[in-house]
Formats: structure tokens, sequence, C-alpha cells
């Protein structure tokens, strides 16, 4: 791996979902490698999962299997839980934060806007390394993909946009990416956003980008950039409903473990 | 009017689409004033309409019949030549910028992340005054609702978001509000979205927005806020398709010619 936990500092670690979480343990083992190891400070954000509390505990045990020895579980269920100053501070000391999966939908609506989200802007201000898995990892958009249709032909009406934490400004981040056919959601995400870059993520497999925006995949699938930064033309507008859009100039890279990029 | 050509710069002027253009013209009138009177120099951006030269020139004759000596269209048909420098540079000496109705998600899949949009930003922070009718109002949001359908009540798939020039940060506006029973897809969208304060302005009605946050509404109508800052649960993740979605905390205040806001 070319990044060490001693080079850098707040980095995001977006995953694809479906992560190994019993053998090699690959992604996890990077995450708390990066985190500091057994010195790691890692807090769990499970809301995005509708059954919070079982999905917390799975990851507080995993990392501290893995010989983590501060874990905390951030459980809210509410926004005013949100808005609780102590809450809040449970994040101030981490190295690391793990969003897990769930509904990312979910996770804004209950950590949009509040407390909780504005400490998580800090810590990676701060240095604090980010991963989520899953809606975890859409959460981390800006324009985030609240959810969609399946399909490799990108169509107005596929996918519905909300916000999302903006931790990865121009990039539009989706998961389960081979696995459920995403690309045509992504394409269209990028034609309504003008400048975007989609970022798809196959489960097992994580996109670690570092805060001046060299990125590096690792696990074991890959990632497809949809990179809009040069689109040329879209009738997004004027093709309506589920009717193919056109979208073009749209550079398309797939990438594997090991494989770099460059989002800056 | 609080507000005088003398007082303020770069004010945002979103205009809820059909203002009268023939009688008192209270809105066009404003906005000349506001832009220096005979002296403005007013760009008009006409790329949102299906007829960009004919809805262009329709209002580049309107404001010269107010008196206004410099007025130039900004005419561009692609992505290319909305990254064109010659174009952009038409922008710079602007004491006002015109967008105009039409289709808001044209707009910006035309110009969305090119020089225009560059250029756009760069006259803001410096201080030209920019008003947008309908369409054009409508891409002042950052989320900006690209369509959506009709109603009182919210549902998740009533609306559909796409990035906007996002010159009012964490505003969402809307535009023909009562005249189309956009209430509901305003509320979804403020729900999808939370923290955003939801602008629905009325035909003939503008929402004068200073720099500062302070805001005043003119016109004939009204514009209904849908102030989500203190928004406290929404379910909009979990009542699926077009069922109804609860959002309470929300809110909402109807104004008229003369009342103020403040959105900072």
């Amino acid at each position: 791996l070319t990044y060490s936990a001693t080079d850098i500092e707040g980095c995001l670690i977006p995953i694809g979902g479906a992560e190994d979480k019993k053998s090699r343990r690959t992604i996890l083992n990077y995450f708390t490698h990066l985190c500091g190891g057994k010195e790691a400070r890692i807090v769990v954000i499970p809301v995005a999962s509708a059954f919070a509390h079982e999905t917390g505990n799975t990851y507080c045990k995993i990392f501290g299997d893995m010989g983590v020895s501060n874990v905390e579980c951030l459980h809210v269920d509410s926004r005013q839980q949100a808005n609780d100053p102590v809450r809040a501070n449970l994040l101030r000391e981490a190295t690391g934060i793990f969003m897990t999966g769930g509904d990312q939908l979910k996770l804004m609506s209950v950590i949009g806007a509040t407390r909780i989200e504005d400490a998580i802007h800090h810590c990676r201000a701060n240095g604090t390394h980010i991963a989520g898995t899953s809606a975890g990892a859409s959460a981390m958009s800006r324009q985030m993909i609240a959810f969609g249709r399946s399909g490799a032909t990108p169509s107005q009406r596929m996918v519905q946009l909300a916000s999302g934490l903006g931790l990865a400004e121009s990039l539009i981040i989706d998961q389960h990416f081979s696995q459920r056919n995403r690309l045509g959601r992504l394409m269209t995400a990028v034609a309504l956003n003008p400048g975007c870059i989609g970022v798809g993520i196959d489960e097992d497999t994580a996109c670690v980008i570092c805060p001046d925006g060299s990125a590096e995949v690792i696990g074991s699938g890959t990632v497809t950039i949809v990179d809009g930064r040069e689109m040329a033309y879209t009738d997004v507008y004027s093709a309506k409903g589920y009717s193919p859009v056109t979208v073009s100039g749209v550079n398309v890279r797939v990438l594997r473990s090991g494989a770099q990029d460059y989002f800056g």
C-alpha cells in the first residue's frame, strides 16, 4: 500500500459494502492501521442502519478483535439527540470514524445539519480518517445518491439525489457498484451535476482518498470512475422520465487494487 | 423599498416567473434601478429557454425601453461555447445579470462547471446584482429543484434535485409557487436537505436577498418560506415513492410585498 499511517491525516475511505469482516479483512485492517493500530481511537456511527444497535455492536466487536482498545459506538435515534453536545463531543478525540451501511437518507435525515455533522467536519479538518461502507460511503458526497434504479443505461428519473455530508465536495459516490449494475444511475447523477466525478465502488473494495485529491484502490473488486470534469454534452433535461439520456465526453476508468487516480 | 442602488452590491433577485413586463414593471424597474438605472450594464442569459434567441431579444428590448443603454445578450448553445473565454468575458463589466425562464436543468446542463459559471460567481463576488425569473430563479440554488409534481402533500419521489449555481448556498428556490401548487415539493426538497431554507416565490413576485442574508419581498404575490433550519423530524427515508412524508419542526412563513426575512 502506498499510504501508511505515518504519511497522512484526514483520509476518506469509502467502501462499496460487504467488506471482508472475517478472513483477510484487507480494508478494515488498512483503516485501523491508518488510524493508529492498537493506539487508534475509533468511533462507529451506525445511524444509517435500521438495526443500529446490532450493527454498531458488530463493528465495535470487529475492531476490538483486531486489537484496537479504544472503540466507541455513537448511537443517535433522533435529530434532537444528534444535536446533543455531549454526544457530539464523543467524536472529538477520534483518530478514525467508521460509518456503517444501511440507508444513507436515514443517516442524513437524522444527523444532517446537526452538531454531529459539524463534529464530523471538525474531525476531518483536524486529521481524523473517515471510513464509510455502503450507505456510509454514499453519504460522503455533497450531491448524495439517495436511491435509484439498476441498469446500464442512464435515464433522468433513475436516480434520486439529496444532501450528503459533503466530505468529498465534487465526488458522487456509489456502492455495490458492479454487483447491482449501477453504471446508469451514476452516469445520470454526473449528467445532473456537471463537473462532478462519479466514484462507483464494488463490494469488498475501497477508494482511499487523501486530502490532496490523490486516491488509491484497495480490496478485491474494482472502482469505476465516471469523470464528468470534461463532459461535452448531455440532454438529461430533454430526455424525460425513463427514456435513455445522452452523456458524452465523460471519461470512464475502471481501476483495481493498487491503481491510483487524482480527484483534485 | 428598503434597498436602493447606492446601498448595496451583489444582491440576488429570484423572481417567481411571469413578472409584469408591460405596465408597472415593479420588479424589472427595481432591478434596473439597483443596477444603476440608465448607467446600468445588463447582460441577459437566456440559455434556459427553448427559444433562447427570441427570449433573449425580448428582455434586451424591455431593458432598452426602460432606458438602459448598455444591454447585451449572452447566447451559448453548447458547453463548448460556455467554455469560450471571449463569451465569458462579456460578463466582466456587468452591473446586473438577468437569467430568463425556461428549463433550469437545460441552463445547468449547458453552463454548469464552465467558464460562464465561473464568471457568474466572479461577478457576484465583485458586486454584480443577479436576477433570475422562473428557471433562472431555481438555478440560483445549490440543491436545485430540477422538476417535480404539483400538490400540497410532500412525498419522496415528487421532486428531482440537481446541481444549481449555488449562488444561494443554503436556499432551495421554487417558482410559480401558489399558481402551480408547489408546497409539497418544496417541503420534500427541504426534508431531503436538512438545514436548508425553501423559498417558494409566486408569479410577478421577487425576493431581494442581500449578501448579508437580509431579504425583502417585492411584487404582487407572496413568498412562502419553508425554513428547515430547526427541522425536528422527517421520515422521508422510509415513506417510499409517492406515499405521504412526515416533516416536523419546519417553520413556514408567508410574506407579501414589504415583508422582510433573514437567511443568514
